[in-house]
Order: structure tokens, then sequence, then C-alpha cells
């Protein structure tokens, strides 16, 4: 005889009770051994969904879910572990500059990073535009780079968090992705059973984004600074713009051509901004706050990790990119200033052009994407190029500039323009 | 490409949108055919559960259920057809005697019955208690039957409403029973397909009863006879009480003695006045409201009809009913007046001395259950039987006698004792 029972549970929730301690042991538990099944999950995520879960038991599902796998330990390092995590957002591949930067500073970044699955890329799929470059890690490769370069972007094992991988998946086809007490437990579930000393969660807000108001990216950013706190990992969390992209590219290899033209000391202001606050604030939890992130920028030390990063992982830092094979170039309507470029239509037309994927099983194109030749607030000239489409299929095209339609605005004198900054709030 | 997706559908319920027809003919058809897997089914039924749906998506819904079978049509049948469907309680036989009274009195009913899980009893584990009788018919049979007897009682067939068949399964292990639209349109739907001419509902209320409360058992109804209505089927509701068992016996074969009882002219009071009060019901929704049911007791034309019935199924109304091979016997603890016995109590109690199941594919004891002697109003001395328990397994007696612990009061002055009537509402 079970200790608990799936309809005893999911009834709980469902009228708006407190879900206790072994209730949610044993949920989480019999759902990852199969004994719960997932029309049983499912019904309990909707529940959560709609009725919440109070700070007390989202603590408890995080838990039963790092106690579903291994936890890793990095307390042996020579220095100090800082990680950081963004929700999603469109071109956001700050990820890829920091990592090596933290590194240069003297702390060591074991980043576990996924894969795009709709209009948001992953780390990973970007990364695998470098020719050469694994995203595989064992353990034990892990520690060994975490103690020559400083700094590893690596796909998460199966062994971490087997509970989270389950019910992520099955939240995906069930409508049951937009619950802040499951999206806070699974983002975080992860990142502590990653074993990093430090964290720094970079919260998204906007079309972009999963959160599209501010107040509801606060709770998300408050609930997961809470748990990380309560586990003993140092945790802030930045919340930040993504009604705009960032930078000036949405896809795979033109996303890290981007990445290293900032750790060159260029590339888009908004991507070197966000990167330097992200890494101060990683460089502050891992007690490393003395160090300036701008002077290890300048004087070519992250360069130096990234290509070290690189090239451990089997990677060719000097070689050429992918590009695509096919490119179609977007013109400015009329002259004036862009006043809007909204992120989720960029994400979409860089998916449809096969940056992305609509199953998990799909794969991606390295050289697919969309580069926007300005940002809100710059001048354009009609007929002058606004975007440009790359992709190896040519039918791509169509759908891809269908999300781009009303996606941006031009305005002659640019008087609806208001400047967002990138940095909106800061919570922890 | 399919019209609509699962999560899209799910997403729209669980933002409290209102679903269009197409995506609930959608959703209704595509579950069926197993292409909207039962994780998503559940989930949308947690939404529904917890978010609602308004009369015109309950509506649409169970028009989508009865188009997921085969509709029966009994207009062709020489004379009117009236069914009447219980949503379930302790010691509810009404049907047994209810059927063969209607007939005698010229209306035709076409009775689809279930089998029991939980602690409310079914019609046909009853039925089978009677040697001989058989619940599957054919629908030749049936239309056969009702011409020569004028009362069938019978299991559905497969072909009636099987989208309803695939999503109460679900919802009896995903904790989404208790949703009104839900269990609306699934006994609605198996109703209207059934082609039944009238129907009249009996909505329980009370401790033995889905409805705990008359408001919500009032809602219930109402949306029930809104079902009905829209469909064409002379549809009105009784709501009735259920916190006091029916008559005086909860089981298999002690119920069809007791419903014979009531044929032969006897029998518990309040089984007999509900019997009746459900028998004008339908036969005025027939047209037949001119028949006095009263009448056809009296003249022995019911027990003909019960006789006929039988006989028509194979069963030997004349064969002695199985009794349970041991009995146990709690004795009133004190004297005075019985002021309370709680239908639940008394429902467990039956159930776990075998006369129900736990699992659909258990079988049932048929002459397992519990008789009381005495009803709320009736005095009862010390030492005198109260409850007489009958199983064929003794080990059963002790968890029976722990559900009535508690289940009922006797007060020596009787002062706390409020009579409670049967009939507590009508709708329609």
């Amino acid at each position: 005889m079970s200790k608990h029972d799936a309809v005893e549970v999911i009834i709980a929730k469902r009228d708006h009770g407190e879900l206790s301690d072994s209730q949610i042991d044993w949920v989480v538990d019999a759902y990852t051994r199969g004994e719960v099944a997932d029309e049983q999950m499912s019904s309990l995520a909707m529940a959560i969904l709609l009725n919440g879960m109070n700070r007390g038991e989202i603590s408890r599902w995080t838990a039963a879910m790092i106690a579903s796998g291994e936890r890793m330990d990095f307390s042996h390092l020579s220095r100090p572990t800082a990680d950081k995590h963004s929700t999603g957002g469109v071109g956001d591949k700050i990820t890829l500059p920091l990592a090596p930067l933290v590194a240069a500073c003297g702390v060591a970044v074991p980043q576990l990073s996924g894969r795009g699955l709709g209009h948001t890329g992953g780390t990973l799929d970007k990364l695998e535009s470098v020719p050469g470059w694994r995203a595989a890690l064992s353990n034990q490769e892990m520690v060994d780079q975490l103690e020559s370069v400083g700094a590893v972007i690596c796909a998460a094992g199966d062994g971490l968090a087997p509970a989270d991988k389950k019910l992520y998946a099955l939240r995906d086809v069930t409508g049951t992705v937009e619950a802040i007490p499951l999206i806070a437990s699974s983002i975080m579930s992860k990142k502590i059973a990653e074993g990093t000393g430090a964290l720094v969660l970079d919260v998204k807000v906007g079309s972009g984004a999963f959160m599209k108001s501010l107040d509801k990216a606060r709770e998300l950013a408050e609930t997961m600074v809470a748990l990380g706190t309560d586990a003993g990992v140092h945790t802030v969390a930045l919340l930040t713009d993504m009604e705009t992209p960032l930078g000036l590219t949405a896809g795979n290899a033109i996303e890290v051509a981007e990445s290293v033209e900032v750790l060159e000391g260029g590339g888009p202001a908004d991507v070197v901004e966000l990167t330097l606050a992200l890494a101060r604030e990683m460089l502050a939890g891992a007690g490393r706050g003395d160090v300036d992130p701008a002077d290890r920028l300048a004087d070519g030390s992250a360069m130096d990790a990234w290509k070290r990063m690189i090239s451990a992982q089997g990677g060719d830092p000097d070689a050429a990119l992918p590009t695509a094979r096919e490119t179609h170039v977007v013109n400015a309507p009329s002259s004036g200033i862009l006043t809007r470029l909204d992120a989720m239509a960029v994400g979409m037309a860089a998916w449809r052009l096969g940056a992305g994927r609509a199953r998990k099983e799909d794969p991606v194109q390295a050289g697919a994407g969309v580069v926007w030749h300005a940002r809100p607030g710059d001048a354009v000239a009609e007929g002058q190029p606004l975007f440009t489409l790359h992709t190896d299929e040519p039918e791509r095209f169509e759908r891809a500039l269908e999300s781009l339609e009303g996606g941006y605005d031009v305005s002659a004198d640019g008087a609806s323009y208001e400047p967002t900054p990138v940095l909106l709030d800061r919570v922890g």
C-alpha cells in the first residue's frame, strides 16, 4: 500500500489546499518512477498553475526534484564558482561572452545550458555552430575544465533532476508551462543540483519573454531568489528588458559572431552593458566584487578564456563560422527613426528561418537567423536594409516575413520613441 | 495539419476563455480517436473543473460526445418513452420498482444502467443477483422487449457516447470527477443518445451523494435540465435527500428483495414515496399524466411487469435470491430515538462488506450488504438489533464496523431529531 494516492494529492491542490511535505515528496518520486501516470501529473500541474503553491510548498517541491537525481559538488575547486541563468529571450547570447569573461576574473563558471524550443534560442545550439565543438561532457571532464580553463558551457547530464526533465516535457504538451511555482522549481532544482556557489538570474520581461509583465517577472525572480537562498546558494536576480531583442542578431552562428565582437572589445552597447552587469553580480556573489570585468574585456584576457573554453570542448575558435545559403533583405519602408522592434516578431522570424526547432528531435540550421541593422532610437533611411534574413531553405522566407509584419515601427520625427533601459530592476 | 492543437485549447480554458464550437468539436473527436493524449485531456478537464464552462460550451460539449457514437431512436415504438437517471446514492434501488411500474402505466422505459464504483451501488449489480438475469442486450433485443414488456434495464452498448466512456475513466483517476459541466455532459450525452422522449433526473443531495450541498445539486440539475430541453427531450429534475440512505437495505440481492416488497404493495415508506413521485414525473413527461401509478402498484400490474421484465432477460423472478454466508448484528447502544443515520457511513460499510467494488474489474458479492432495522425518527431499544451486516467473507466485518462508527446517533428523548423530507425541490 502506498503512503499516498495520486488522486488524493490532486484533489488536495484542486480544492485550494496546501500540499504536505510528505505528499510532495511522494508525488515527485512516484512520478519519476512511473507510479503516478502522466495524466495524473498533468492534472496536478494544471491545479498548481491555477491555484498556486506557497513558498513552503515550492521549496519542498524543488528539494524533491533535486533528490530525484545526483547533486554535483564544486566546493573542492581552487576557486569559487558562479553561474548565470536566463529565463530565455530573443538574441540572448549573453552566456557566450559572459562565461569566459567571469573565468578571466578568477571565478569558475559551471554553466549547464539547454537547447532552444520555440522562438527562444538555446545556448548549446549556438555553440554547436562552432566547428568541432561538443556539448556533452562527463562530470570529470567538467571538473577538469573548470580547473584548467575556469569556464565550461555544456549539456546537463541525465542524472541531474530527472524528475524535472520528465515534468518539463509533460508541461510542454499540456498547457502547464506558465506556472510560476513550476517554472521556479524547474530552474532552481537544476541550478542547485549543479552545485554552483553563486547564481545570478536574468529574468526577462516583455513580448519576447515568458513573463510579459514586470509584476509577474518580479514574482518569479523573488520566488527563485528565495529558493536559492534557502538552499545556501548566493542568489540575486536582474529583471531585464525583452520587449526589444538583444543586440543585432538572432540565430546560431550569427550570435556567436556577435559574441566574439563583444570579446574583442566591440559589439552592440546593450549586449556589452548586460554582460558587464551580470558579470559584476556573479563576481560579487562569489566574493570577488573587487575585480572589474570591464578591464578583463579590454585587456583581451576574456577573449583568451573564450578560445581556451572552445578548444577544450573540441571546437576551433579560429575557424570560419557557417553561413546560410540564402539571404533576403528587408528595406526600411520610409526614412525616420526606428521607434519599436518587437522581440517576439524577430524571434518567430528566426525560428521560422530554421534557427530554432518545433519539436525536440528537430535539427537546427547553424547559419539561419535574422540580422537587424538598426536598434530602436536609430535613424533609418528609406530603401536601406533594415533586416537581413538568413536560411538554407528559401521557401522559409515567406512565413518569416509574415512574422516581421507589424513587428517594427519607423516614425518620421521619432516623437513616439521612448528609450527603455536594458536593466529594469534587481531582486536579492 | 490539424484544425486545432490540444495545447491551444487547454490554454484557452486555462486563461478563463470560452471554448469555440470548433475547438470543442475538435478536442472531443480527437481525444476519442487518440490524437489528443490522456495527459492533455486531464489537464483540460482540470482547467474546466476550476474555470468552468458556460451553458453554450456545455451544450456543445454534450453534442460532441453524442456525435462520437451512435444514437438510438425509439420514436417508432407504439408507446411513448420515459427514462430516469439518479446521480447515485446509498440504498437507491428505485429503478427496480420504477421501471416496471411506469411500463404498467403504458409508457415504455428504455433504462440503460451502470455498475457501481465506490460506495454507491449499481443497478446492474443488483439485478445480476437475480438467478439467470443478464445485463447485455443487443439494440434489437432492447427494442423487442420495449414492445413486448414495456421496460428494459440493461447495460449501455459500447457504441453509445464512446467519448464519454473514455473521458469518465480518465476523470476517475485524475481528480476531475467533481466538475458540474463534465458531470452534466456525461450523464446527458448518454441519456440523449439513448433516445428517450422524456427524462426525469433524480439529483441526490447529502453525505451519501456526489453533491453535498443543495446549491451545487440545484446547479447540476438546472444544467442538465437545460441540456435535455435544448436537445428536445422533455426533462425535469427532482432534488432528493441522500443524508440518510433510502429504505432499509444497501447491497445487491437485499435491495432486490426490498424492491419486490414495494411491488407487492409494501416496502419502506420513503422508497414508495420516491418511486411514485418519479413515476408521476415520467408519466407527465411522456404525456400520460392522467394515469395514477399508485393504482398500478395496488392492482398488481407493476409486479406483473417486473416478472415479465426479469424473465425476458433470462432471470427467474420466483427463484430464491442469494444470501451471504455470514452475518453480524450490531445492537442499539441505548434506548431512545434514532436521530441520525449517515448515508456515507452505511454506503462505505456495504462497500467494505463486498457489495461494491474498488476497481472496475472487481466482482461484487450478490448477498453482501447492510440492513438497518430502524430509520431516523424510529424508536430503538438497547440491546435490540440496529444493523445486520451480510458478507461471504467474515474478515470484512471489522472494517465495515469501523465505517459505521459515528455514523448514527441514538438520543434518549429524540429532542435533536429533525425530520427531513425525501423530496427537497423540483427543477424544470
